[in-house]
């Protein structure tokens, strides 16, 4: 048999027999873990993980996790964005359902953990309430959503939003890196862009969303604990910035003629993080480049992206503004022209009560009476899903709140807490309805 | 008949008739100017001017060039490193040859005169002196240098160096941005990598080196003056840099404990803007790409280009310390490390006396008797040659300045100007040796 790894080395073990060990227990940690280190050899890259929407990737990600799902005693099919779903019926035609979820896509150099966890031990919940003979008084559907991170056509939480039937025609024009729209990349996959609705659940039949996710911040391991129960979600605003200038020669053009654009989007980078930062905001530039791209050649033009959060939509609105009167300055003083387009716009959310309070009975089940309440600074699809129904989160503690790379990490004995916590939640909630 | 346009609009207009006009007067200024148009669209892009070393394009014009030379009276040839050169024989078997040349290659978004008004003029010249019936008493040698710029490989002046013997073995590793060396990319040209040395001109048989060029900068424009006399090149040094810190989630990671390359590298931009310019040197960063490169994610490196140029090779070598210093400085205060990598390196230059003397006696033949000097903070092939032979240089006005940019524009009463002071600097050589 083959030891899964719970620390990425880079290349994946699993890689070469993309197997799952043959002993490990049914629905447990140890097989979620391998599971991880499967799908994690799922990507577009020899030796790292990347996996965006509607690639092949994702159509092979979709059918692996459906064999899952089935083996869980889900009904498994995959919606008309793209989302893997796997659904139990209730005792009833008219049973409330109850969603599981999280997101099956990742950045470009991902780790293993991030979505996939959640995903993956929704699913085992599931099975393993199954194998107990466990009759739920309402149905379950588990959702793998399709598009969390946003990577490929710069517009977040597709999947989740096609569910919460906040879909909006305008994104159909989205434009990939190689100019794909999202309706082109959505025929090549195979789906028809007129039945997107159909991705969508009925407000009344949902009983609640819960959510299970690695911490992706380092506050459980600095408080010596493996889960959390979450408050709400840091609203997050995502913009793509231009500095226009012009291209010249880098010996010819003296200093005092120059209108280089990567200097002035230099600067704006690194006001973007004291402005952020002295205002209690967390602002980050992902992405930066210069154009036309050559060493003896003065940028005439930057583009980079700006996303901004903040724990109300208030303070994140007020440092985005402060941001922008900062590029205008810079803009002017080199210029320059400054030009921004807003791709993306979470408001903050907080969780429903009850869902949480079954989370932290899930988790006083485990032995931690008095769970560390944590608010999220990282998106999640639980922020679509808030405007279709109430949601709660458990978080699991990652090593040194690494996330979004490849030494993402996570205990094996945590993610089995987590399992007990979020089936135990998941039978709280079961209570109310019995 | 089509009137040739000196400023690009944009996208070439004789790309949809690549023919000259039929009326040009042979070896005028308006029918190098029109040949720079039919150049210009030997692009690897549509609508703008993009032709490096050893690509489709390259072939291509060097296939029109060499038909070009052969009206002149030149025997075309393409030397075994892709430069298209054309011969003019001398009276004698050992009579000593005049190089006259310039480049053909371009950056990425170039203009059409970089290098290309150069190499046109020298075939012209030719041309003239021969419909003339002039008999030298040298014979001749027009180059269209293969790769100045050095956009595809990062190492500059490739075609002259091989020319001055001066190619190394180590650049057969030197790789494109599609990982291709340049061993593997000379092959597929159809160029034997053994055979090199065979560019190479005997340093006997070799009188001097005259190019024709434009300036690259404003000063003829402040000056009201079409042609200026160049003094010397200065040096150049060409640097990848890297910042390297860790990838993290935008949201999670508190600013505490991320270690944003990108800032670091946005730091040290600026910072060489200030202490190169408070040093009296040129610093450029042409290049700045952030890696994994998504909105959501802390950057984990970025990777960075620096031109640096100053009138001495010591005050540039003293602002490169300078940069370092502070890139080490501006690493270990957001926990990143700092690298670089030397990928060009060219010592300042002055042309030589006799030949510097000619240009400036043709450029008083047009009437202007008391030419403008210029320090060329530019690189050329001549820096190149100038370790196998004496060079000078003829400075063309050009509008604004502008190069390395699809509005480099020229006069056509310029260029004709620049024709008549190339060739008088031509006969003024002759009559040494008369």
């Amino acid at each position: 048999m083959t030891v899964p790894r719970y620390v990425a080395p880079g290349v994946v073990a699993s890689a070469s027999s993309p197997d799952e060990p043959d002993d490990a227990v049914p629905f447990s940690a140890q097989e979620i873990l391998a599971r991880c280190d499967i799908l994690a050899t799922h990507s577009s890259r020899v030796g790292a993980i990347e996996r965006s929407y509607l690639t092949a990737e994702h159509a092979r990600t979709n059918w692996t996790v459906g064999e899952w799902m089935a083996e869980a005693g889900l009904e498994p099919w995959q919606d008309a964005a793209g989302n893997q779903r796997g659904t139990l019926a209730g005792p009833a035609d008219d049973s409330p359902v109850l969603l599981l979820a999280s997101h099956l896509d990742t950045v470009p150099g991902a780790g293993r953990y991030d979505g996939i966890l959640g995903t993956l031990m929704a699913i085992a919940v599931v099975g393993r309430l199954e194998s107990k003979g466990v009759e739920l008084p309402f149905g379950v559907e588990v959702l793998g959503f399709a598009d969390e991170e946003g990577t490929r056509f710069g517009r977040t939480l597709l999947g989740s939003c096609a569910v919460a039937g906040a879909w909006q025609d305008s994104w159909w024009e989205l434009r990939d890196a190689q100019g794909i729209s999202l309706r082109t990349a959505f025929e090549a996959f195979g789906l028809d862009p007129a039945r997107i609705e159909e991705a969508a659940l009925p407000r009344e039949k949902v009983l609640g969303y819960l959510e299970a996710h690695i911490e992706q911040g380092p506050l459980l391991e600095d408080a010596d604990r493996a889960l959390g129960v979450v408050t709400g979600i840091m609203g997050a605003r995502r913009f793509d910035l231009t500095m226009i200038g012009e291209a010249g020669h880098a010996g010819g053009m003296p200093y005092g003629r120059r209108r280089d654009a990567l200097l002035g989007a230099s600067e704006l980078v690194t006001a973007i993080e004291s402005l952020s930062r002295d205002n209690g905001a967390i602002g980050t530039v992902g992405r930066m480049q210069a154009y036309p791209g050559a060493a003896n050649v003065i940028p005439g033009r930057a583009e980079f992206s700006l996303d901004l959060r903040a724990e109300t939509d208030e303070l994140r609105d007020r440092v985005w503004d402060l941001v922008q009167e900062h590029a205008d300055k810079i803009a002017a003083a080199r210029g320059l022209t400054f030009e921004s387009v807003e791709r993306h716009d979470a408001r903050a959310t907080v969780v429903g009560d009850r869902l949480a309070q079954a989370i932290r009975a899930g988790i006083a089940a485990t032995g931690d009476p008095d769970p560390l309440e944590l608010l999220s600074k990282a998106g999640h699809d639980a922020m679509a899903v808030a405007s279709l129904t109430d949601y709660a989160m458990l978080f699991i503690r990652c090593g040194g709140g690494i996330s979004h790379h490849k030494d993402e990490s996570v205990i094996e004995g945590d993610v089995a807490l987590a399992l007990d916590a979020f089936e135990a939640a998941v039978l709280d909630l079961a209570r109310d309805l019995a």
